[in-house]
Formats: structure tokens, C-alpha cells, sequence
């Protein structure tokens, strides 16, 4: 019960997964924008903000993509590189509490020019049998 | 219904409110640390980091309150401000939608060395009368 | 000669405020980046970066726009707002030691795709007068 | 010349390049506060910024150093983790442009409760023969 004894408000577990990934999604937006980027670095910078997003609480799996191109064409000589911006980034985060599993993501929605995340799956897992490995995102 | 069908997962109002509120809330810890602070200033930055929040989606209240004296004691001459810490900052968010609403906060927990993140309240309001003015926050 | 005692290096005072303007602006534009800003909050956000900058040493003037036109068209509904964008920032600070002093920008550059750090003005003020005032931007 | 001309003041390759050091000192230190890391992602972090760092105009040379430690003791269970601080950075950054030669350092000062940028270098390199490598920090 340890997950929901932090909370004043009665909550179900898939309740507490949910405001939890809401944190982690809301923190990567806002911690990053702005970090320099070229396409040679972006696959470093992805795996470094999955490091941190999976000492995170509740955290199963994560999974980040940088696409540096997503931030148009790029200046001349010393200006050739970029800075992080929203349109580059793709996540998707797994957290999972005693069974209860949510996945969600952030992703450019350029029909919305909006950052959105949302949640795209919610599920009850069955009890595993011991020794079958599962993908972790 | 369009507050559902950003969402590829089937939630209900309450659960998505959840999932805004834990948004909100990594936002903020993510954004503003590191932000030069002092007395004089602490309380027009938590204006302006109120103001922002407002911006969001489902935001119907937000209180921030900024102690820089919980920064420790200050460096001495031109050393003498600090820059925002987690230790500082004392936030609230009040979500609302279609009746629904959530109530979700961030403060220091010195017992768990932590910057918590939690649910407050969740409840269904009741329909109000016309003329009834409400507290927002 | 407090302000040079802090480098290991021997720099004069005015090479010495080209590095404290560069940290300034170089604060600014990795500080803010994806704050919620709108037309109504805008001006709200510029005054609290202007207070935060003046606390840090030598600043003895400092002037910041923000203009979330320059976000691009809004998205529909509940989106219709911004983030920061470092396309709408523009900065100009102004630090003084003992009557030397530097005036640096922060602006996008549309032909660089960059936005820009430079330094406008460097120079020795004449000694002043008692009662004269100064504008301080 | 054409580090001089983004200039509006008539600075030299030296303090133009004060300038920079600067910009990339302040960068760092507004971007990456509040980073979830532990001691078994610090260096990953560290190689990171680093690589950042890199990208950025006249930087010849960087080196981070995360201290995980230096943020005290850890919480319990799912909170043992840390959020990067100020105390725990130690960055070095040596810039070069045409045989001038930057080095500056942002560390925490204890003594000062500050974390301080400073010069800790500038010179003016001698020609090089060809074939002789270089230090990169």
C-alpha cells in the first residue's frame, strides 16, 4: 500500500500510475527544451533522459527519440547545430505498480501545434509465470 | 468528450484529470529551479509561475508560494541571493472538468528527503446554482 | 578589486564583465525555454526574468520582450497557448563596475537560424556628477 | 574576422571569447539543475553535457564532473535518488579561437554558498608545429 499511503486522496493504484506518468512526461518537457543537439549527439541525449526518467518512481520501461532534423534548416558555420525543441521529441513511458500498468507519451501533434501527452494504454496485467521475460516498453 | 479523446486509452474524467495534475506539477519542479530568487522577488516569481500554470489545459486553481529562506544562510556581498531550490517551493493545482476535479501538491518532505508529489482531493462536485461564486484555489 | 579576486586568471574589469554578461544571457535563454506564455502573460513573464537577472552581480540594467507572435499560428481550444520560444525572446543587459561597462543582446537571428548572444556597446563612463541621474537600460 | 563581426562593440578575439566562456557556464548551470541522477548515472549525465557543451561555438574542450554525493543523504525506497544540485557540478570549459585561448570553471564554494564561475585561464597559445597534439582540457 506503500503507493498510495503518499496520497491524502483515497486513489486506486491505476489512479496514482496515472498522476505519476503525468509527472514524468511534464518533467521531461520542461527539464530539456533547450539542451544543444546536433544528429550526431541526439541518440546520446535520448538515452541519458531515459537514465534519469527511469530512477523515477514507478518507472518500468522508457523509451526516447530525438530527431534533430524535426527543427528546420540549420544556420551557417559555428551556428550548424540546434537546441532541443518539442517538435524533436518522442516518448513513451511504461509504469507499472503491482500488476496495473500505464503507458504514455509525449509527441508532437502538429495538427494541434501542441506537445501532447496522453495516455494510451491502461491495462491490468495477468500474473506472470516465473521466467517469462516481457518487453520493457 | 474532448477531454477523452486526446487519449488513446479509455480513461474516465477523473482519471485524466490525474494525469494533467501529475503534468502540471513535474512542469513546474522541472522549469523554474535555478531561477535567482530573493525576498524581495519570491513572491512576483510565484506570481508569474501561477499565471503560466493557468495557461494549461484544466487548470481551474493555482497557489505558489516561494521561501527562499529555506535556501540556508546566504553568501556574503554580491553572493548574497540564492537560486530556487526545491526546498523552496510549496505549489497546489486545482484541475477541473465537467464537474470533476483534483487537487494535487507539491512541497518538501524533509522525512523523505524528497520534493513530493501528491493527490490532495479528488471529488465529483455537485451542480451549483447560478450566482454562486466559488474559491479557486 | 573584489571583482577580479574571483578568477584565477588576470583579466581587467571589463574582460571581466564580458564573462558575467555572457553568463547572464547564457542563464536566460536555458532557464526559461518552455514556460506557458500567452499575450496576456507575456509581459508578466518578461518583468520576473528582469528581476531575476538584476539580482545577479553586476547587473545594472536589464530589459526583456517577449513576443509569443512569434510562436506561429495557435492551436484550437484548450492548446491555444505557447511555450517559450527562444524565437520570441529579446534581451538586452547592461553591467557596470566601477564605470566600466557592457551591454549585451540576446535576439534570434532569422538569417542565422540562431539565437544570438553579442555584446552592443563596451565602455569607460566618465566620472559622473552627484545628482545626475542615469537611464539604467 | 568572423568572430569579431557578430559583434556591435569592437572586441578583441580575447574578450569575445570572455564573452562565450560565459554563455556556456550559465548554460549549463540553468539547463541541467533539477535532473533525476544517481551515482550509477552521473557519468552517463556528465558524458552528456559534455558532449553539448561541444557543439556550441568555440569550444575546444569540456569536462563535466557530477558529484551525486554532494547532495547528502538519500531518502527511502523509491525516493533514493537525487535531483542534480549546484554543489554537485564541477565543470571545466577551455575555448580557443585563432590562438587565443579560454579556460573557465563553474564550481560550488562553500565558503562562499555560491556557486561560482570563474576564469581560471586566459592565454595566448604559440604557434603550434604540425604533428604535435594538444591537451583537448
Amino acid at each position: 500500500m506503500e503507493s498510495r499511503s503518499i496520497h491524502r486522496a483515497a486513489l486506486t493504484r491505476r489512479e496514482a500510475l496515472l498522476f505519476e506518468a503525468g509527472i514524468k512526461l511534464g518533467g521531461i518537457f520542461h527539464q530539456y527544451l533547450g539542451v544543444p543537439v546536433s544528429t550526431r549527439t541526439a541518440a546520446g541525449l535520448a538515452r541519458t533522459i531515459e537514465h534519469a526518467v527511469a530512477l523515477q518512481p514507478f518507472v518500468a520501461g522508457v523509451r526516447v527519440r530525438i530527431d534533430p532534423a524535426r527543427g528546420g534548416a540549420l544556420g551557417p558555420g559555428r551556428f550548424a547545430y540546434r537546441y532541443l525543441l518539442a517538435e524533436m521529441l518522442d516518448v513513451r513511458v511504461r509504469l507499472v505498480d503491482h500488476g496495473e500498468e500505464v503507458v504514455a507519451r509525449l509527441a508532437h501533434r502538429p495538427d494541434l501545434r501542441y506537445p501532447l501527452m496522453s495516455v494510451t494504454a491502461v491495462r491490468t496485467a495477468r500474473p506472470r509465470r516465473p521466467g517469462r521475460p516481457r518487453r520493457t516498453t
